[in-house]
């Protein structure tokens, strides 16, 4: 099977200089990839110049020099960069020229615009954002991690069924466990959104196993852990903080005098290894679920191991084909664009 | 001046055997510290046998056997249980015999009892969990951590109002730097409670910083972080999963093979400053801020260092006089019990 990614390659921190080599090294590793390079050419093509004649007809560039800034207000993306390298991306999804696309600019801007071309499954309301996150033993899936504030508890309960599908696709797992992310004191415990969603959930006939704490999803107790994307954004950032302020405090533990100094270079097995299992890079890849096509976000800030991690994502997703998947599972229409966001 | 604390001798996982030697620890080092300690004298007075004649005299025991279990209701605790050792030591509050008291019970029992006791403020509608957790360059204290679920705008504006005086009175800091915990997504950024208490605080006369996000917290951007129960919950749960996880992970990597148990041995003075940086005993000991009276919670599962950590920090508010100045700057009369908690 020939698979085709579009890579919004002007999107996240760097553009081109880290999305073009990170798309690269997936061309490589994939003989049956194309990938279609989304952007401005004249910074792009240079990028290209070291690839065999093979390789480089898997190669397709599409000229923009439109693009959606980090700043951008969604509706300026939306509406007035409808040539942006984003939307041209997400374009050639919907079209299906290619199998799905990668970016990593805008969150917010990148699932307006999927939401509004690509639309949502029938029986979805809304697309959550999805990622894996290590554990103790593992990884977790959890959504949603920001697409969504003020969730109700059927869109909870969505989430939790798109993210058993994909759980189960993606890592070959029966009967993926389902947590729902709450507090920890008994009787306080929830707000009226978790309350009425654990009943959503009981009745819902997946592997619902209640309720989850914020330290919960980290040991490794559910497949999938379902919150709304407000307080899942909070805990991803807030983890992300802590493992930053650890690293750094190893950092200015080792800097401190030449004994630490010492030890630090004679432990470098230890950093090698912790560095791997706690790469970021493992885990780039967010997927916007509940679209009838495949959009993965990748860190604004990847590198470009991390940024073809997220290539690889996508990949994954286009192999299990998961719309169809949701799709089959969940509905059998797609919603029209009026109905799923009121802009054009 | 003399500061005598009330501790909850029973609760926490392990009870009097860990927190009466805490108690102990911070009652030599503290001349002028006299304790209360509440609970089953059969388990306390053994645990005093090795204190000089001169210590043992600052030292009372008040007996009672019923205790409040982390599985108890909140009206459980409140109605069935007033002999409990967490009741007797908050009414020691309430009656001014103590300065404040120290429980690692039931965070929910907690709280429920302290406000039924010893009331909020006048202009404070509900009391808040704030703890100071570690930063890159120090420490933040975040407000509310789980006491209350589905805040309204104003209820987080009195949290900024609190946090900033404490801010200000255990740090020093002339204008605390106050945050507002929010996702980062330009125009989805916040759900409505969060784009309402925007203008509460812009509004407020604090030194209102705006928007910080979860992994902010940590940077030290800010010194006093707002949120509501539910969200501070997950975020501080999220962090203490994701530490553990990462303490986990160079565990695993010492004990990979030889050449990694060698690193590791030689690695010591790394952890012993990395243990020291991260150590939740710093960190320990959350104040439940708005009442009238001072009460700290510890972590359930605290060691000794822990816990007396936790008292430490209840001696400080006593020496600050927190609530007092709360109410000096919040309000002027006490709320009726009935008005707060619907229990007696």
């Amino acid at each position: 099977m020939s698979i085709a990614i579009a890579v919004d390659a002007m999107g996240g921190d760097f553009g081109p200089r880290i999305t073009v080599p990170a798309a690269l090294v997936v061309l490589r590793e994939m003989p049956s990839l194309r990938l279609s390079l989304v952007g401005d050419e004249s910074l792009i093509l240079p990028l290209l110049s070291r690839l065999s004649s093979a390789e480089r007809a898997r190669v397709s560039v599409l000229h923009t020099t439109e693009v959606v800034t980090m700043e951008d207000k969604i509706a300026v993306a939306l509406r007035q960069k409808k040539q942006s390298s984003m939307r041209l991306a997400i374009n050639q999804v919907h079209e299906k020229t290619v199998d799905a696309c990668v970016s990593a600019g805008n969150t917010g801007a990148l699932m307006a615009v999927s939401r509004f071309v690509l639309k949502t499954h029938a029986d979805i309301d809304r697309p959550a954002i999805m990622a894996a996150l290590p554990t103790m033993v593992g990884h977790v899936h959890v959504l949603d991690l920001g697409a969504n504030v003020d969730s109700e508890p059927v869109h909870l309960l969505q989430f939790a069924q798109m993210g058993s599908i994909v759980a189960e696709v993606l890592d070959g797992i029966e009967r993926p466990r389902v947590g729902l992310l709450n507090i920890g004191e008994e009787d306080i415990k929830g707000n009226d959104l978790i309350k009425q969603t654990d009943e959503l959930l009981k009745a819902s006939g997946l592997n619902y196993i209640g309720y989850v704490e914020g330290d919960g999803m980290f040991k490794g107790h559910a497949d999938v852990v379902v919150c709304d994307g407000f307080v899942g954004n909070v805990a991803l950032k807030a983890s992300e903080g802590v493992a930053k302020m650890m690293a750094g405090m190893i950092k200015t533990q080792i800097a401190r005098n030449w004994l630490t100094r010492v030890a630090g270079v004679l432990a470098f097995p230890l950093w090698k290894g912790l560095k791997h299992d706690m790469d970021p890079g493992r885990y780039n890849g967010a997927s916007l679920v509940g679209l009838t096509g495949i959009v993965v976000k990748s860190h604004g800030s990847a590198d470009v191991a991390s940024f073809a991690q997220a290539v690889r994502v996508a990949i994954k997703e286009v192999e299990k084909n998961v719309p169809a998947l949701i799709h089959a599972r969940m509905g059998h229409d797609e919603k029209s664009g009026a109905d799923a966001v009121s802009a054009n």
